[in-house]
């Protein structure tokens, strides 16, 4: 795992012969040790991609940072470069289902996140008392179709008290309206109990019985003003047979749902998700 | 595996009690050796499926065989009754892919399958020689849009001919129309390149990298009058990353393509396929 | 899902023609009404296994457990009938990781095991509180090499006290010795971090490691005297690359763990395990 | 793909700061244009791994591969060079088994493998005709107990007669000697049916059926001295239950094997595989 204090980079942009040497000998030369670079040239589009962390020089951290924004975009890169040191804050937004909820609460006990969880949010009391069992604060915003607006107003102004970084919904059973998720302006992490694009929208382990498949899946996603239409993290899928209901459709779903999250919430956290035109790149 | 000369019967119906007693003690009482016997009662349909594989007493094998079927009817419910020994035989459509075509005849001659590939149409020229090599007898016929329906005519006359009880379509890169599926009137079973109901119709590859899944699928399916919608056998996917293109999508969908066809074709010879409304009950 | 007030029965013993009709007819002749019924006979060894749950006639069924049993010893097979109303009473050993205790207890309170966690004993003190968050005894019996004997009469005495029906070892860091397995004389679950028979005994992440296997796997077995050489359960595998050190195989693994042991005892908890010999036929 | 005229070079030695940079910058200075690059720093050993594949500057290709060798040896690291034009030779050993024998040759028809199939060795007569059929030279040595240092040193002849680069042994069932593989000198890829290191030696499907293992397995290994103790390149599994008899665990089986051994090759022709100690990073 990351050393403390290291920055990581994410870049794109239009390959060029000499990127791999120009970026690897910019940290060279300021006493920068690379610790993982990971790079991918896509042939087609003529795109190059590249995940680069480093431990910079005693006394360079900040300078470093800001410093290799402008040189990756005087190479015409779009850039993000983030310090491990600076843990992002995460909102988790819930209902009523707890799986995924207990799930990410556990794993960040457990250390597996590089991040914190700082709030649950959620439009049911139902998670309220063991969510403050985990010592986690709980925050109900009631959502209806007449005041959903208001509601949302409501969410975004905590989301800027909380310096939210990251959303993550938790089988959040609202969909966050495209004008919320453009004034938030950071990621927004969601599951989806479907192998996308089959099965969007409601009730996808209906969906998926009623078709006969093979398997089942679940998605993780950024959210976008499209529902289910966002570039896809991770996905995964189980097996099932005639013998299951969709009861044991949901229970075993539950499990995919699980761990199909929480790699897509601890690669994002890891700033090992590069995000381009409606598609990621998963530096793993 | 099957033992010789024995039955295997397949049934569904309205749910009621005793119906495995009856079954079994039919069997029974008729002399009969039951090697396997898998039910399953859907409880929200009320719908009971079962597959039967008995060795019938001495000499009672076609009685068996008829009886039976009278019997399961009287009990109301659909049933087909086949005796292992007469191996049904398969036509295999290609057109130039071949990946689908050598893994199913090399399966055939391991004794994988409880049938036999009796010949191969294709509606080009390109596999004939190799398919003359492995001893099998070659059918060309071109198809083209203006002549379709004569084209189609003379595969159901060659159908009728080799008196074909199954059509499997290797990458057959046309379609049957639904005239020719029911005049016809036997299975055929289709490989398609994606994980269904994603990614129906063409390209699925192409349609998968433009949306950046992270698995990528096979589906066999029952080919019916509607394209790619007919009752799902068998479904597989493999894992993708950004680094993999379209080529390599398409080389690690061979092999899910190849597995996953070659088990449906499998399972349907072995009688374990049962199917109900577009669904299948797949007995493993 | 069973039913309310059903009744499983598993069995096996010699093969021979016309147990299914039997064991069927037996059970319809009583006003029973068959949910599931799944058979296997192994070819080889002449044996026949069977799980059958059925619904007894209104007011039998007291009278069919106890009737079937003797019913089925009299065909010759071993049997044991489970009324799935009675609710197995689990007692959960832990030591001081945590992630098999808390994905467990959660699955419990969800409702997706067909028992009830009665206690949690551990030989260390960490995972007291959060036991008793949950609402559920904590026993602290601490083992030393010296006092071994008598530390293992406690947890016999506790365990006779708590009527455990089956023990769980949730990653619980003691051998349960052959004197108190024998003594105990009830099911007790364990989760091994590898895939067995690879990598037995201490440290298997770093055996693994060590050896350069590319995929790390988990093994549910039951507990016997011979360490890790019960009969297995249920085992599954992730892939892990040279890009995974120690940590990261620890991490990958404790979600192998939890999926493995807690299908294993879900499975058990619903009679789905039969046991012959060293080896188990899991009716799932 | 790799794109004609590259060059791959594999490197490990000791890790420090800037190699990236310095080995990044080698290529470009001398005007060549690196395709993919990836390394990986292991920082408990100590021990930085790269693969790196460029295009060099036009007519520079030999004077690079030349040069890069001496100046990696001059950074203390072992390296190893290889021009993708210059496609290995590859010798198949097989025996009776035929399925690992098709598919890596239809593999290789297909265009899969970045090396060609020389020729293919027999310790039988069985696979000749189908060898020849394929366009192959077929060569059938004999090998027994009594003369098979003769035999070996006839193979060993053969194997520099044909420039062999690499073997493979596609389920071949003679050891090769210590003696054999160290004259050879170059490297040999084995298939063993197995999840190694469990079943390791003969029939390890039969050792698999007797432990009531959950799921079967192959490995792909390099071959050394000591048997089934080689890096392990690739592994697979697939699941089992009790109604798998030992041929359903032969027949799933050859399906791992197959793939598993045709992943093996394909990424050593590649360059992707590199071994120190006995293990392997593999740049897949």
């Amino acid at each position: 795992m990351s050393a403390p204090s290291s920055l990581v980079a994410l870049l794109h942009g239009p390959d060029r012969p000499g990127l791999v040497a120009l970026v690897s000998g910019w940290i060279f030369e300021r006493g920068g040790n690379i610790l993982h670079a990971d790079q991918h040239s896509d042939l087609v589009t003529g795109v190059f991609f590249q995940r680069v962390e480093w431990i910079p020089a005693a006394g360079r951290e900040a300078a470093d940072e800001r410093e290799f924004a402008a040189f990756a975009q005087a190479l015409g890169m779009n850039v993000r470069v983030a310090a491990t040191a600076r843990r992002p804050r995460v909102v988790m937004f819930v209902s009523k289902f707890d799986h995924c909820f207990h799930d990410l609460i556990l794993r960040w006990k457990a250390g597996e996140l590089a991040g914190d969880i700082a709030a649950v949010v959620s439009n049911h009391p139902d998670l309220g008392d063991v969510t403050r069992g985990y010592g986690l604060p709980f925050h109900l915003i009631p959502v209806s179709a007449a005041t959903k607006s208001a509601d949302e107003a409501r969410q975004l102004a905590l989301l800027r008290d909380l310096n939210a970084d990251l959303v993550v919904l938790a089988r959040y059973m609202q969909v966050l309206s495209a004008d919320l998720l453009a004034k938030f302006g950071r990621p927004v992490i969601n599951i989806h109990h479907s192998f996308l694009p089959a099965f969007a929208g409601g009730k996808p382990y209906h969906q998926a019985a009623a078709r006969g498949v093979k398997l089942i899946g679940a998605t993780a996603h950024y959210a976008t003003a499209d529902l289910d239409e966002g570039p896809i993290i991770q996905q995964d899928v189980a097996r099932v047979t005639h013998r299951h209901g969709i009861e044991d459709l949901v229970r075993k779903g539950r499990d995919l749902e699980k761990i199909v999250f929480a790699q897509a919430v601890r690669w994002h956290l890891e700033n090992r998700v590069l995000v381009y035109g409606n598609k990621t790149v998963v530096f793993d």
